[in-house]
């Protein structure tokens, strides 16, 4: 099914290169510094669910493109809020997914299923309605073997280190176990303090409550609010955290005085700030966070530009991340103007930036990290972790940042088994994309094997600090 | 002239590809369910005019050209509205013409009227200054035989059905005689009710009486109005209309209460609103046509955002469609909510978007049509109807979209001897693209070809129900 | 170290077609209509500096990509405007450079300085760190030669004639020294008021003063200051001007009335202006300067987008045109509207605009300079006068505006040993889009042969009445 010169441009010479090339960085061992996966599997070290549960229903890029074409999420195993049932039966939902698997073709999700069937699970011939049943069986048989235990996975997968996304609430307790197992893998966590620091997320003020009975902080003032984060962020590095995540409906920041800033946080503490308050608090926050991050040296993520939700139904019937998070244009150049003038020239910060607006690849973001020490730029995220979008990252971005102001691929998947595939798929792209400068001349095979090897290993670890 | 390998890529693996999978569609029926013929040429079969008058003077991609480079509309036989004398002789409008063919090098209006020259006129030497006479005089030749009379044309290029685009107080009189005639062409007309929707339309209080008169209904209240629509649409299905056409400023629609939209039909019909209002008016009525279509079927065709007569004194001069319609950045993701909100998930309606803006296609149209099931994206459109823009559709979207939130290709065209060309421009893109998925191992030999045809056929007569 | 066929696609029937179309173009000569270079090279015809000061000090491009890895500008050599020292040898500069060439992999930079190096000083290994001390040596050797002098190069070059930018205040000495020294290098000024035109410019009130001085007009006055305008202007055109050029945040234009228009300059001469007046004033000298140019031929180049100077810290510290302009989305179908309504259809006027925000290529600027016959594009500007921008460029706006609305390259450059390697890669990359279009069977050859020499030697010339 899967052929070994996937993704290489067809031109002889080129593929030819591309081959080689990536021949010397396809076994290095994966950095996944950024992604979903959950803790607890690595903690408990239990046996996954049924192929659908593990695979399907919580895999937003398949469910939405089935909800695109008619189909129901509670027919796909999606539950909805209201206890209505959804169905439960895994092979009937992976029939169905089988059903509407053509639906797929020429999208990543079909290449890395694609991928993770053949490589992982052996499966040689491609999904269709007939071969449905008895790939599920086979799926089946594998995930009860224990080979296929989280932590056997991990090894397997040659993961080096992979990060999880965390709550600025969460005790970490799933950390903690994987800590005490004495398991040599290393799982860290990420402080994403969005439910703390966003006063849109439903709960918001609950969330600040539980903060403050973390941390012993009086999360009722703005001194003593920033210090809970101060803490938190020591207690996730405690854990082996290297970044900070942030994942805000706009780039926005700003640098408040501390006077004016603490009273922003009282309106939005206490429910009374308009839509332009909560804007100006998140931005305020980033430029809060970049501070700690001097102090501690946490690398910041910044995943701006998702319009989340977008659906009010969909959002009210089955809640987050069902799909409906749909992209909006976001300006970057103005946005981060008060963050980089504070502190865009701290050669010791580390900010990564992501977009899901292509279009400032080569207008702004290129030309930020191409002259702010603290500014990297992460890969294509989202829609865009594609092998036409992170082609076109990498001609749009090259060119101005080069490849050292990059950092590398972020898997950024909840979807564990497909971790090794969406590896292949990007040091295949960069392999491809090198080997064209090559076949061009306009780039020595050296120099190629170089960055390709840097891109694939060396930058993501030295990047993240991990 | 023409190459049979023309549009394919150059290397060989993947030409050879794409030329397999190009004969496997290039001769299917042509589906052209939206464009902008003239339905009198199906009714009365009369003879086409002089080369000039039929493929030069009304196409406005051709005469902006040269109106770029200092030449009069006037001398290449557009008529003034003041009555001053244009160029009336076809064959010096046709002279200028070739002198300045070679600005289109690189065009697709270059390669439409090159197909176009040598497929229907038999024109094998390329259109210069010394071929001018000779051309010119054969296509005289050709258009006086009876083989080249519309409906014979519509025969030869092997057309199934064509939609043509009508205003919604058209009384559709020559699509009663082709009915009529008992001829056996399906000619469909679409209900784009601009001139009765948009308060900016020249005569659009006129338009509202006429659109009374029309339908017996009271047109001097929201409910009447309303009421209006449903009567054309009936009117426009019982002459067998699948679906309508919405030429907009922008994408905005609107969901306005009742009572506060019955309010503001008051002010547009009376020519009291704002600027605001209007287009306040033009998105509810987006919204309400959609209602619409969840009740008769009818699809919506939406195409937003052309600046339309952007040169005051040119339109002054020749009046609309003289090429001076400029495309603006148009925001889908903010614009759409409104209706999606109300009816986006309804699975019986459909909507087809399109688009000036390229920017939107990966980041909001991509995203958008890839989970609402009300939602189709339409093909690359106007100045974006060429090989490069075609291919940067599929590139764009397609790995989020996929193939089957598209709906194949419209020709959209005014010019209808360019019909088969225009067609087969799109059916090579399409499988330039493929072939390149196939020769990089993204896509199996076998699945191209069903895609290949379910874009060049199935697609476009399932999305729009014909 | 240079591959003959270096930027040619790798696909052979292709590349053979590129090779073939490039040896056509390589050798005509260079016209050189706009760039930064300085007269007084030519004047004085002195010896250029050491290595550093000549190729890296004043390459901005260089030192922010050195920047944004965390190297000080003053270890490059950069002065700071408070008189702390910088790096003052050249060859520890060149040394540090050489350290961090690697950070230009897959840019422009890395392709220009390896062409001059191996074509212009003959050093044929990459330059390294092992190599950094006999590349200096040896080009320190070259610039001592007569052959190395400014107008020796600008002979080897082939220039047949060379723009340089000049301030509206500027008296144009050098060029008065180069008229009489009797040398026949053809060295021309640029008409470039942004000092006594944007009042955001620091020293504006003094700059009109010495407008007013300069010209003996009364720049108190609105009819006096657009008449000093005029007296430079000539003074320009006396110098061998052929056009002016205006650096503007934003592509905005207006067409005040004239009482309005004298208001605002008073506003801005006494400095009481706000942004918006100040925004306005530039919007209506640009109009003011489009209506001088219908009068005395000059022609109007528009370089907008640019956002100057996003570091306030690094502006104290260093001072402009280091490396911190950053590009900002920029809109040209308003901004221009005020422009176009009133000078848009004049034959004789000529505007050349220029973009750094690539998403209007095909939907604003390729359309606009599609029907206005006064509106050409010029080529990718800064940060996308690079192989995959200007590949781009040919893609997205050849299909509406055609190869004859654009004026070929432009090198734009202070790095005036650079002008050649500049040169190479447009053709080249020109010869390449060319040679897909011809392997594709979308030009003939015969075409594809006229057109590169168009734009690469007759355009350039046409477009700037050279």
């Amino acid at each position: 099914m899967l052929h070994d010169d996937r993704l290489f441009p067809a031109d002889a010479t080129t593929r030819d290169i591309a081959r080689n090339l990536f021949k010397s960085v396809r076994n290095l061992p994966l950095i996944s510094p950024h992604g979903h996966t959950d803790p607890r599997w690595y903690a408990e070290n239990a046996p996954f669910p049924d192929p659908a549960q593990l695979l399907i229903v919580p895999d937003h890029y398949l469910t939405r493109m089935l909800v695109s074409q008619g189909i129901d999420l509670t027919a796909l195993g999606v539950a909805r809020r209201d206890g209505q049932p959804a169905e439960a039966d895994g092979r009937t939902i992976w029939r169905r997914f089988a059903e509407a698997y053509y639906l797929f073709r020429g999208t990543p999700s079909q290449l890395w299923l694609d991928t993770t069937f053949e490589d992982l699970f052996g499966l040689t011939e491609p999904l269709t309605p007939l071969t449905a049943d008895s790939h599920y069986d086979m799926i089946v048989d594998c995930l009860g073997r224990p080979d296929f235990l989280p932590r056997a996975l991990y090894e397997r997968f040659k993961l080096e280190v992979i990060a999880t996304t965390d709550a600025a609430t969460d005790e970490l307790k799933w950390h903690k176990a994987i800590r005490d197992s004495g398991w040599t893998g290393r799982v860290v966590p990420t402080y994403r303090p969005d439910t703390v620091v966003d006063p849109d997320r439903p709960g918001f003020a609950t969330e600040l409550d539980r903060l403050g009975e973390l941390t012993g902080c009086d999360t009722g003032t703005w001194v003593g609010y920033l210090e809970a984060h101060r803490v938190r962020r020591a207690a996730f590095k405690a854990m082996g955290a290297t970044a900070s995540d942030h994942g805000h409906p706009s780039a926005a920041t700003a640098d408040l005085a501390e006077g004016e800033a603490a009273r922003l946080y009282d309106k939005v503490r206490t429910g009374t700030a308009e839509a332009a308050d909560k804007e100006l608090f998140r931005a305020q926050m980033l430029t809060e966070m970049a501070h700690m991050s001097v102090d501690d040296g946490l690398v910041l993520q910044i995943h701006p530009g998702s319009w989340r939700n977008h659906s009010p139904a969909m959002f009210a019937a089955y809640g987050t991340d069902k799909g409906f998070d749909i992209p909006a244009p976001t300006n970057y150049v103005a946005a981060l103007k008060p963050l980089l003038d504070r502190f865009g020239m701290e050669k010791e910060l580390r900010i990564i930036l992501f977009t899901l607006d292509e279009t400032v690849y080569a207008r702004e973001l290129a030309p930020l990290a191409g002259v702010y020490p603290a500014l990297r730029l992460g890969p294509p995220w989202w829609f865009f972790d594609s092998p036409e979008g992170m082609m076109r990252f990498r001609e749009l971005a090259t060119e101005t940042a080069g490849f050292y102001n990059t950092v590398g691929f972020n898997d950024d998947t909840r979807a564990f088994p497909s971790i090794p595939a969406r590896h292949d798929v990007a040091r295949r792209i960069d392999c491809a994309y090198l080997a064209r400068l090559v076949a061009e001349h306009r780039l020595r095979e050296d120099e190629a094997y170089e960055v390709a090897s840097d891109l694939a290993y060396n930058l993501p670890k030295l990047a993240y600090r991990l």
